[in-house]
């Protein structure tokens, strides 16, 4: 059970759920893209799957809770890299290795940066993306 | 109007049109991403507003087209950085700046980064991120 900074070791990895995309909400997503930029701003050749897929692995990387009960992110995130289109009736899950860990020099804190590649059902990496956490140190 | 890797130069500055973000949006955006993170996954801390602002942004640097026809990001994105909460009602608008210029030395192209900021109606800067594209070559 991970909760403090501590417990993070580099090469640690981690495994998410899976998460099946319908047609439908690749559809939506980019409906809603559609909507949320306004009325005169029809869709153009924008990657909206590309956001669709960043933001269900983001999902997928919070659920594996690799922090416990902290938050996965809280600095950024970084080097999203899209390597194969997501179709529909893929299903994608994700994995993580934590390449990252530098301990605060004045807070009770550290830094962690895990980067998480997401997979599809026959295994291709289509996405990857590093985000950057900050996790408690446990306390003494 | 720029057309071609060779109409770009380090330092060239872009702006966006704006864009308001309603309340509506922000919980419809939401929404869709606890729809469409599948039934047995209720929406937890994640930072939904902050991929909603990155969907925004991109698009509002789609629309401005600093690469004329050609596409905006290719290979994908780097730095993501949240600066600043936007709220409901809130109005954004994004400058980019070119930050590498890298010539193929094999294509005829270039690979191209432009820093993206997001200011809101206050000027304050929200969330940064830098795209990276490729972009054509003047041909000869």
């Amino acid at each position: 059970m991970i909760r403090w900074f501590d417990d993070l070791t580099l090469g640690m990895r981690f495994r998410s759920g899976t998460q099946r995309i319908t047609r439908e909400d690749i559809k939506q997503f980019a409906f809603h893209l559609d909507e949320a930029a306004a009325e005169h701003t029809p869709l153009r050749g924008l990657a909206a799957s590309g956001w669709h897929t960043a933001a269900i692995a983001m999902r997928l990387a919070v659920e594996s809770r690799p922090f416990g009960p902290h938050p996965l992110f809280g600095l950024g995130v970084d080097e999203l890299r899209w390597l194969a289109p997501v179709r529909p009736d893929d299903t994608i899950y994700i994995e993580g290795e934590v390449v990252e860990l530098t301990p605060s020099r004045t807070k009770p804190q550290g830094v962690v940066r895990i980067k998480w590649t997401a997979y599809n059902q026959r295994g291709e990496a289509v996405y990857t993306f590093t985000p950057i956490g900050i996790v408690p140190r446990r306390p003494a």
